[in-house]
């Protein structure tokens, strides 16, 4: 038997389906493969292939030359530009606005292989340094309403480049998706003398233990209660916090060891599978409301399909709290089909 | 420059951007190869292999053996099963119900290699009638709130099988997507004394004619204005309809002939990509409220990233009004990169 989940946060509702885990096809375990290529733009040594760097933390050498450990670079590419007013336009029901933001590539190591699971911790700290750096100047332009930091990680999840990197896009638009969770705190907070929701789920999460896959002293690593995706894991600070650009230095460091902690045992335990990640912060300047940052892994391991795109319903094969287990190596994860035809 | 774009009706933003789709990867072409294979569960003959089925159209022959045109049977792997009752479990915020509805495949054709745009009108008239006769059936189930017919095309589409084929899932939950729009087109008619926001956009699509891909008697298939996929494709009835199942005999052989018109131009024009199709229509026994039913079309040319999932914004590098001069033939499509490297 299946069961409907609904996430307590956004009412979003999702099928648990460990029935269909049976069927043919249902994971397409595909490894991501590194192949270091003399032509990657993200290389040291090949700084002049991107636009000028807007950040990097270097040991020696010059701006866009090689020396760096980090370095941050407007994408070649971008989905939105720094330039111009943000320009409603009206015609009828349609409504557009000019593509004003930014659209920026942080390259997390100037080694070609290097994976978040493999850097050493100070790296990994450097990396969410970087992050914050760029968020703080970013969000300090007034046309931008959100800035959104994410990374693709394999060909399924979107990433064009093999080369570890992450990106940001800041964008004139609260997302709808922070809305809806700010909507569904709000309505939470107002049943409850002000609770955070996040914070309740926190609290019920630590003392059943069942979904929780690592902690440390500030931060904790669950499958939520109604996850999207097989190994869906959010990383949430204990102690209530409205935003990301907030994290103090001295809990960046547990930051990094749990995000390290978590991505390695997916890398492990389920083969280097393709996988975002993206953080959920508060709106810049949005004081008025609540909000708990947290950053959420979805690995690709599934295809969204016809179902879930009419409805907005997710299927997931993978029960939550056997998920738990198997990425705290308690039960072996085993998903290819016996002999079943395709 | 890019441009973002809302949906009138949900509220949803787009960033409709063109740079991106000079960069390296960011069109996946894979034509969808068909091998008839021995084993194929859907091919006549092999009726054995499947559950009994729930409807056939046949000129000869008895149930669950050969000599039929279209036939129904349960999903070997549902996602919802049709049993028990529909119970609600609370645990604190965690809400769940048991996960029952039905899950069933309709099989659109005799023919391995019979896909829709190659079918003849018949043919597929039958698969449409088979649509409805289905969902009358799973709507009559009083624990069923809604039926949803759709179908995916190609791997990357999440199909399991290359044998042309459509699936219903009946659920006991009003998708989350089906009541964003329904809100939409509530605020908009109790703004303009009752008018339906979707015959607004018919007029002025129709006027404009810019996003119009093709047109009938009744029908008419258009690319929305802030689609989220390129070639993104909605099929709406001209007259006013609340629901799917109200199609009339005699408006179902339109309905076929623009279905398959507009499948068969993104076959030819895109090279027989994967795509969804799903139908919106009214919630079963919804009396309140104003909907109007219509298929929406979407190709799997992209992948949805980090930047998707956290935002809920999509990233669509083809402008609509392009991709409605593509799909009409009046340019021509070309996408693959010179000579980027990866």
């Amino acid at each position: 038997m299946s069961e409907l989940r609904k996430d307590p946060v956004t009412g979003r509702w999702v099928i648990i389906s460990t029935d269909r885990r049976k069927r043919p096809p249902d994971f397409r375990l595909e490894s991501v493969h590194i192949a270091p290529d003399p032509s990657c733009p993200f290389c040291e040594g090949h700084e002049s292939m991107t636009p000028p760097e807007v950040l990097a933390y270097r040991e020696r050498g010059a701006a866009d030359g090689p020396g760096w450990s980090i370095r941050c670079v407007p994408n070649k590419f971008p989905a939105l530009e720094r330039m111009g007013e943000v320009r409603e336009h009206r015609d009828g029901p349609f409504v557009s606005v000019d593509g004003v933001g930014a659209h920026e590539i942080i390259v997390e190591s100037p080694d070609h292989d290097g994976h978040l699971p493999t850097l050493d911790d100070p790296q990994v700290e450097r990396v969410l340094r970087a992050y914050r750096e760029r968020y703080h100047d970013l969000a300090a332009d007034r046309r931008v309403k959100h800035v959104q930091i994410f990374k693709n990680h394999g060909e399924r999840a979107g990433a064009s480049f093999s080369y570890p990197h992450s990106q940001i896009i800041a964008i004139p638009i609260v997302p709808l998706r922070i809305l809806e969770e700010m909507e569904g705190l709000r309505a939470h907070a107002a049943d409850r003398e002000g609770e955070c929701l996040y914070c309740e789920i926190l609290r019920r999460e630590l003392a059943s233990e069942r979904r929780v896959v690592a902690e440390n002293g500030a931060f904790v690593a669950l499958e939520p209660f109604a996850a999207r995706f097989p190994f869906e894991t959010w990383i949430l600070p204990k102690v209530h916090a409205r935003a990301f650009e907030m994290l103090s230095d001295s809990d960046r460091g547990a930051f990094a060891r749990i995000l390290k902690d978590t991505l390695g045992r997916m890398n492990r335990l389920l083969e280097d599978p393709s996988f975002n990640y993206y953080i959920h912060t508060a709106p810049i300047r949005e004081v008025e409301g609540t909000y708990h940052w947290h950053l959420e892994i979805t690995p690709h391991l599934t295809e969204i399909a016809g179902f879930e795109r009419g409805t907005g319903f997710y299927i997931n094969p993978v029960v939550p709290e056997d998920a738990a287990a198997i990425l705290k190596g308690e039960i072996r994860w085993s998903t290819r089909p016996e002999s079943s035809p395709r």
